[in-house]
């Protein structure tokens, strides 16, 4: 068979562009960065929505929505936000067929807009904490753009929040961070992250603390899935987001933010996707199961096996397209990732079998039609867990041990480098830097994130990133 | 009591506008035009959403996202289509801190851009109808802002379709008109809406026919409440969407489109308020009940039949909140909207009863404990019903049949004016305009939409309009 993208071994970064492409996931906009999320990847997004939506509710918040352009005086309050977003910026100059007096900043993050209003819907410590999430666009001008992973337009959810003190904020922040994050990447998504605290070299301009949750693609390198900021009392200041305590008394508030974006649907392919195409997880595939006509002749057969998938509650799709070639078919159903093809061909039938085909390690299995409902349940459930496993010991494989900074540039070249921080120190972390490789997070040995970098027994972990 | 807002027949928009910020749905934003939605409010748009999608989802079209970015030029290929939105275009000159060679405009709608990619992904009579709908935010720079209704940004959705006939085109455009839209107003906003098509002046700028959904407003005015159009082939032939058909030609395709808006917010407030608050239908209510402390001393008992409505599938929500006057927690839940209220206070609870208020008709049962879910289950049910009832006979009571164009004037101040359309014609429109009433739409005898406004014994509604 003809091959049908560039192998991840030859080029991957290709391999990833021709996934896209070929699985039709997404077509570059018309205008430089953006992108059109064509359909099979806007379910998985959509499935992804909805997991992560129902864990952030669960975690108290409420969705809200704040509008799209910003005064640009409101960026200039905060004057390390202003100059980590400035060179990223989209500006409206002109409106309703006049020059604006002031321009307008299309939202790169809604920090600012969301922090006005918070001033004004605080009163007391009875309004606090105000939990807050918006699912909407942003847009930060992109020199390099790569499809997912760095767009000019991207969507995501942003979560703002304000707490009467430090310590309520940080719990709030570290809970979205592991029972919302970090569930959602483990248990939905199958990818692993080492979840750890960004250096102060690499945290979000106007952040206290920046929490990261790193995945490995299938080149070793490390792509950060999501980031949680405490925000200390910098945007309150900004804001003047105060409050009368309980002993009224007037205090300033505690914010923080929390976002993950279409950037995750990036991860997606490169941490699980293989020569084929993508491999999506059975509880994220919006099509888990395709009962595939082989030759005209079994449609019945195989509309009944649909049927019955479907009455078993999996997402089954029945392709009868026999007027397309099948090994057509079955390549598109390998590069769109869906787990698991049931094959319905004149010869198993007539022995009474189907063949079952998993995505995940291409095994063609024959099964009796009987058993065929329980076997694609059973794939679904082993593939879940296996796409994870198989994450995780890749991510163990290529994650070495060392002790020296020049060890762990020799090693982050062709995957992570585990140090401690200690021996790489903010100087040795510049140094990385000109070899394009960055310290990812920190974390303590037991695996909990620090609170500070100066911590001792720091854990890094160096590579290069996408 | 202190009036809480001012009442309708005082000043209707000043009552929107008090009911609006009392019941905290919306604030205005910072960019002049602009809206902040409020939890209170997202959550029921958020409610809209799903259930409108799940219905374009079963009419067989299916989600994607296009870039909020437009190159100015794509809207200049349809004529008509630039000349109806450029005076509403906001414009980004700077990018990335420089100014941009080509002038970029926020999408006002998508028609252009995804124009653009059906000339890609269609190619024969086989990917044909293509079959698209998008969730996005849309920018058209408005002078009179009011929110909800006309705001310079509004969350909607877009289909936009490509098919293989004019007929083919026709019947999908009419088939999301009644079964999506019309049957979710009907049924889940609990508005009626007279479905018909829009005159030649009043026609979305590039479409052929543009059909529309009209509600009327507590203060007898029409509202539109969502629009689809035929774009007939203007659209394919600006963005040479071709396929090959059947027989192997070269065939230009047929498109259309349709939407409907966070107008649809403002719409159920006008609709179903009265001068207490917002009244939502149960069906939309993100809380359907809420079972309150009067007093403490109760909340066991509370607690257990906020539980026991829970288990029966209720949105239920306690109010324990003791330390507010039961008054103003009262009043709160009124200005929501909330359907029904289950007052637990000590006197009752000795009694075996608790209180179910609803909020449709302000009516106070005593009721015992043990039948309070039963009646909860029954007062929603019932007031999905009559909350559509009660505002269809509101709309006949004010709609006056007429004549001449004269007395259709005369109607039209103060409800809706229902007249043969050979009674008003091209020039009696242009009149009626003078006077801002329009012509909301035209229907047939048996109320079916005509397929031009030169049928024979077309129906005409004029009315002033939002």
């Amino acid at each position: 068979m003809a091959r049908v993208l560039t192998p991840r071994a030859e080029d991957f970064p290709r391999w990833y562009q021709d996934l896209i492409a070929k699985a039709e996931l997404a077509d570059n906009g018309p205008v430089r960065g953006t992108m059109v999320i064509r359909p099979t990847a806007y379910a998985i997004w959509e499935r992804m929505v909805s997991d992560m939506d129902s864990r952030i509710k669960a975690a108290g918040a409420e969705n809200a929505y704040f509008p799209l352009f910003i005064p640009e005086s409101y960026l200039k309050r905060e004057a390390e936000h202003v100059e980590g977003f400035s060179p990223e910026l989209a500006v409206v100059t002109h409106g309703g067929g006049k020059q604006l007096a002031e321009p307008i900043v299309v939202r790169p993050t809604s920090e600012t807009v969301i922090g006005e209003f918070m001033a004004k819907w605080v009163d007391s410590y009875r309004d606090l904490p105000l939990l807050l999430n918006q699912w909407a666009n942003v847009v930060r001008w992109e020199m390099r753009p790569r499809i997912f992973l760095r767009t000019s337009e991207f969507l995501w959810q942003e979560g703002h929040t304000a707490h009467a003190s430090f310590e309520d904020a940080k719990a709030y922040t570290l809970k979205i961070h592991h029972e919302v994050y970090e569930r959602h990447m483990r248990d939905l998504l199958a990818i692993p992250v080492v979840v750890g605290r960004k250096t102060d070299r690499e945290r979000f301009a106007g952040a206290t603390s920046t929490y990261t949750l790193e995945a490995m693609t299938g080149d070793g390198k490390a792509l950060q899935m999501g980031t949680s900021h405490e925000l200390g009392q910098n945007f309150a200041r900004a804001f003047e987001i105060f409050f009368s305590s309980d002993s009224g008394t007037r205090e300033l508030a505690w914010t923080t933010s929390w976002g993950t974006s279409t950037r995750m649907l990036g991860g997606l392919i490169m941490c699980h996707g293989d020569d084929n195409g993508l491999r999506l997880p059975p509880l994220l595939a919006p099509t888990q199961a395709v009962v595939t006509v082989v030759k005209t002749g079994v449609e019945d057969a195989a509309r009944s096996l649909y049927e019955d998938l479907v009455a078993a509650g999996v997402r089954a799709k029945l392709d009868d397209r026999v007027d397309t070639a099948f090994g057509r078919r079955a390549v598109d159903a390998e590069l769109k990732g869906i787990p698991v093809r049931v094959e319905v061909g004149p010869r198993d039938i007539a022995a009474g079998n189907v063949t079952l085909v998993r995505r995940t390690d291409g095994s063609k299995t024959p099964v009796s039609i009987g058993e065929a409902v329980g076997a694609v349940t059973a794939a679904l459930e082993a593939d879940q867990k296996g796409l994870y496993e198989e994450a995780l010991s890749r991510r163990e494989a290529r994650t070495v041990d060392v002790a020296t900074l020049d060890e762990a540039l020799e090693a982050a070249a062709s995957g992570w480098a585990r140090i401690p921080w200690s021996a790489v120190g903010v100087e040795g972390e510049a140094l990385a830097n000109q070899s394009a490789i960055s310290v990812r997070c920190l974390y303590r040995p037991d695996g909990s994130v620090p609170a500070s970098q100066d911590e001792p027994d720091l854990i890094a972990i160096l590579a290069r990133s996408y």
